[in-house]
């Protein structure tokens, strides 16, 4: 069996973590401190195991094994020792984490990676007064991680080279798609193109030039439909005869254009934001966004188990 | 067999709309006055076709039965004979537009509706002085449209409203999704989008954030997964408790602050477009530009077999 990774926080987030790494063949200690979490959690793992065997999303496993790697472990000490790496996913607070992490620094192996899951709060503003803050570092997934592979790694400025070049290459060993930024930066990488998606998104119905859901079919029956496998450098890349370079020769002045009227930031009024909901409760009832949700879960996998294959040259 | 429909100007985008009309069932005359193009262009749908049918992507028909449905014809005036729908995919050039738009508005039969796939040019540009501009609209597609179904409806001033619905009723008809605009705007709505995100990717690796090769990775391993099935206003609904209120209640400051630091439009520069190639490059080598433009349209081939599957319910 492979090396030992601790789950410290089971909500959604950890619980994906934990199968990540399980279905990889690691051992996987997984904590939580709020009474019933764990029991809570390895139940809900149990019950996503066998739909992820089904459609070979397991690594080659069963999942009877993947669940033999799993061990809930209530006290934290125990939970952490001899990992060689801790993925941190509590509540996203900077208070707490700081409290938390004090002590995850003080109880984990010397040699013990820890990661933090947050989307939002730098490793820099909970890791600073750390005695071993070198093997600190941000490790953000997109929900849910045993299905969507990105993993973006964020270093604080005192996190040790190596240490970020150790978690790209575990990453990469499970099966995620580590990404690494040079610096900290608000958002992050993939939240930062979300929020200027979605920016034009909220911009183009307050402007009245279409509606909630006609900007939604622009994308997902549209121009989102190769962002499911291929990035806009390599979208690009290929919209032009000779590549990236001529694609923006031909097209950069009329980019500009367009952005020239992209750069007023804003917050939405509260009425623009009930006019979403009432735009969007037209297309889909309030009592169908749990239903909703599943949906969209089970078209997660789908695209896993496809991406999976084209992975693996299967579909050439 | 259902109403003509007359495709003018058939290069890569006349062609697939050629097969969007022909497959649900329209009489399709194509029309281009390039010497060759018009046998080029059948030859090039005949090899097309075979692959589509074993895809199940003709809505039920056979190749040869969609072959049928397609006529090469040399003279304007009798392609656009009894047409119901022009679609006009002609180059990209306001001057050519206006002298060929002449012509159809002349030609075409007066209860035809008249539509152009430009990307760029909207349609008040090359209508303005027609006797009928009434009828006259874009219906911009996303490349290839018997592949991708977007088709965004943008009128100019002075169309019909009836017109308009008319158009979006014939696309929904023959399997595509439409969206209407309600006013002309440069780069229409997907564009922008793409525009907003693309100034984004292009900013991060400028700023030494990551590079074009995990820039790329954070869409099409993370966030853009989703967006091949569901849009921007979806995703926010579906990702808080309690819809897309709740979700701006909660993370709109965040995204405010993110945005805030995303207002400057650039135009890139020299340097900046040889190191996104100088990058690709290393990802891609120009030699093989070719095979993976092949290879994104299978992918995109496969992805349409699958949404065509999820609407209509098969995987649920």
């Amino acid at each position: 069996m492979a090396d030992k990774i601790a789950i410290v926080g089971c909500g959604l987030v950890g619980r994906a973590w934990a199968i990540v790494f399980a279905r990889a063949g690691h051992a996987v200690a997984l904590h939580d401190p709020v009474a019933g979490a764990l029991d809570n959690a390895l139940a809900l793992i149990e019950a996503t195991l066998p739909e992820l065997e089904r459609n070979d999303l397991l690594r080659g496993s069963t999942a009877a094994e993947v669940r033999e790697h799993l061990a809930a472990v209530g006290d934290l000490e125990a939970a952490l020792a001899e990992a060689v790496h801790v993925q941190e996913s509590a509540p996203e607070n900077p208070e707490v984490k700081r409290a938390l992490w004090a002590e995850l620094d003080r109880l984990a192996p010397s040699a013990a990676v820890i990661a933090s899951s947050t989307s939002a709060i730098p490793a820099s503003a909970f890791t600073e007064s750390l005695g071993h803050r070198g093997r600190c570092l941000v490790a953000h997934p997109i929900n849910p991680p045993h299905l969507v592979p990105l993993v973006e790694l964020v270093p604080a400025p005192w996190t040790d080279a190596d240490v970020v070049a150790r978690t790209r290459a575990l990453m990469a060993a499970v099966g995620q798609a580590p990404i690494t930024l040079n610096r900290e930066i608000d958002g992050f990488v993939a939240n930062r193109m979300q929020v200027a998606l979605m920016q034009e998104a909220y911009r183009l119905v307050e402007e009245g030039i279409c509606g909630v859901g006609d900007v939604d079919t622009a994308i997902a029956e549209g121009i989102g439909l190769r962002w499911s496998f291929i990035g806009p450098f390599e979208v690009g890349d290929l919209n032009a005869p000779d590549g990236i370079a001529d694609y923006c020769r031909r097209f950069s002045d009329m980019f500009y254009e367009i952005a020239r009227t992209q750069t007023e930031a804003r917050r939405q009024s509260p009425e623009t934001i009930a006019e979403f909901e009432r735009q969007r409760r037209a297309l889909l009832a309030a009592d169908q966004l749990g239903e909703r949700s599943r949906w969209r879960d089970r078209r997660l996998m789908e695209l896993a188990v496809w991406k999976t294959k084209v992975a693996r040259g299967d579909l050439e």
